[in-house]
């Protein structure tokens, strides 16, 4: 399964949670020959036990701090609300110029959080991969998951360069293309484009189910237009998804604002009957779609691609 | 390409307005055998050029007025602001026993706009196909659009019960399954499940769009992390879109200040660190998307079953 390189970029790495993306790495690690060993853990038993029926890693462990012993690569991949236990875990074990690393979707946070465990021998270089699906666990992932997606590595005044090459080298390996930016900086683009986005997924899909109206049924059969769009996102993994906003709030709480600010401004023109308004932001609002097809970010086919005539049950 | 019944379901009929739907129109009463003679117009001289290039009708005439002319059935497929002038226009020329429908996203407006230039001797059904996609034009349509999605067909008290079974026909013989409700139900659960997602996916992708931390290109680069499915619908046509604003004010404003309160709500958990309240929702929510897929009206393929390496071209 695994094309072997010349010589691998890390001879030991530790997986540290093993859901949709600590599976994928798994697979894009061995895919890539990245790797001389996998080492894989995870706080489940059940999900231990489901990596080792997959065939996930060449070792599974029990604790993350047995994972970390003698790796050359840790990479935490757990909800972002453990990461701070999980390196005052992992922290004392870490060889000297082990590289720590991790996909959490917030970054100031986790810096704060397991930097402090870090010990001066050991490098931590942190990292988000923008890629995902609404699935979750170790059977959700697959190789091809970063192929041709961003994966942020964070430079911040005392990163380590070495380090940041070898982690840089690791997503591209991996198939991403990497781009570099400050801890402060990627908490505010994705509060705009994915953790504002999730909120408001997750609350329209919400308010809909509240309605005395409209039934939930209803709601249901006629969510072809427009509304099955966001319940594909509010399907997402609601233990992660809760971490990033109680760790990225101000970021979020400044973006929200904002939202709310320019939907007022909208409900506004609605009541007033202000057309102009209403035609001006919805022309607008097409080029950026043009540029996200242009770019390779998404496919230009209707509806995502979607099969044209879906089989029905109902 | 026409399979051919026994006897089409309607001798003559015309098409007013040759965009995404009229041409899907164009196409599935074709394929489904359904009329005896296809007579389309649109207002725009372009338009009608490409429709005969394209050969999606048997005849193409230069005014709305002509099309009903003799039509056993005519469908108004403008937008819905100029559903009021062309009914004022064909209002005239129905003969009698004539069926006029239209397929606009809101019912009780068309009603009260079309409704009053509908002579004694003609039937108005007004119906509305949950189908469509982000592009527009003669171009955009085919024949398969329908084809297992609902169309509603709205029955009213003074609804002619023979024309509602003809149009319920012409829905079913283009691959639809048909729902009857009033008007007013069906702009309130409308609302919900496709204006108001429209407003606020277009709303965010403008918001984005006009900050100054965030690039433009920041924004495209890394929208797949949730901000690209808005900004599909964010693509949909502007004038379609202004005019189902306006013209479901009061059941658009109503759900909207539902999905504000319930939004402040989740604003203030995330203030606060309510965490608890965050998971319970986004748990919540994660049980609308299964029904939606039980119910075949989305795909389970994660990310819609795009494709999961895409080309990239920066």
């Amino acid at each position: 399964m695994a094309e072997t390189r010349q010589e691998p970029l890390f001879e030991r790495v530790a997986i540290v949670g093993v859901g949709l993306i600590g599976s994928s790495i798994a697979h894009a690690v061995r895919r890539g020959g990245l790797a001389g060993r996998i080492v894989a853990t995870d706080a489940s038993p059940e999900v231990r036990a489901r990596v080792a029926e997959l065939g996930l890693a060449d070792e599974i462990v029990e604790t993350a701090a047995e994972a970390a012993e003698e790796a050359d690569l840790v990479i935490v991949c757990t909800p972002i609300g453990a990461s701070g236990a999980v390196a005052a875990e992992i922290g004392p074990n870490l060889k000297p110029g082990a590289i720590l690393t991790d996909v959490g979707s917030v970054k100031g946070a986790v810096i704060r959080e397991m930097g402090p465990h870090v010990p001066a021998h050991a490098h931590f270089v942190p990292a988000h991969p923008i890629a995902g699906t609404e699935h979750s666990g170790p059977d959700a992932g697959f190789a091809e998951l970063f192929d041709g997606r961003w994966a942020i590595v964070v430079s911040e005044s005392g990163t380590d360069a070495e380090a940041a090459a070898k982690v840089r080298a690791l997503w591209e390996g991996m198939g991403a293309k990497v781009d570099t930016m400050t801890s402060e900086h990627h908490d505010l683009v994705f509060a705009i484009v994915s953790h504002v986005p999730h909120l408001i997924a997750y609350n329209i899909v919400g308010t809909a189910a509240d309605l005395e109206d409209v039934t939930q049924s209803e709601v249901i059969k006629y969510s072809a237009s427009g509304f099955r769009d966001f319940t594909r996102i509010a399907a997402s993994d609601p233990t992660m998804w809760r971490d990033v906003f109680l760790n990225n709030r101000d970021a979020v709480l400044q973006m929200l604002g904002r939202f709310t600010e320019d939907l007022t401004a909208l409900q506004r023109a609605i009541r007033w009957g202000e057309g102009d308004k209403l035609f001006e932001l919805f022309t607008r609002t097409r080029a950026i779609r043009r540029g996200i097809i242009e770019q390779g970010q998404d496919t230009a086919a209707p509806d995502f691609g979607r099969r044209a005539t879906p089989q029905t049950k109902s």
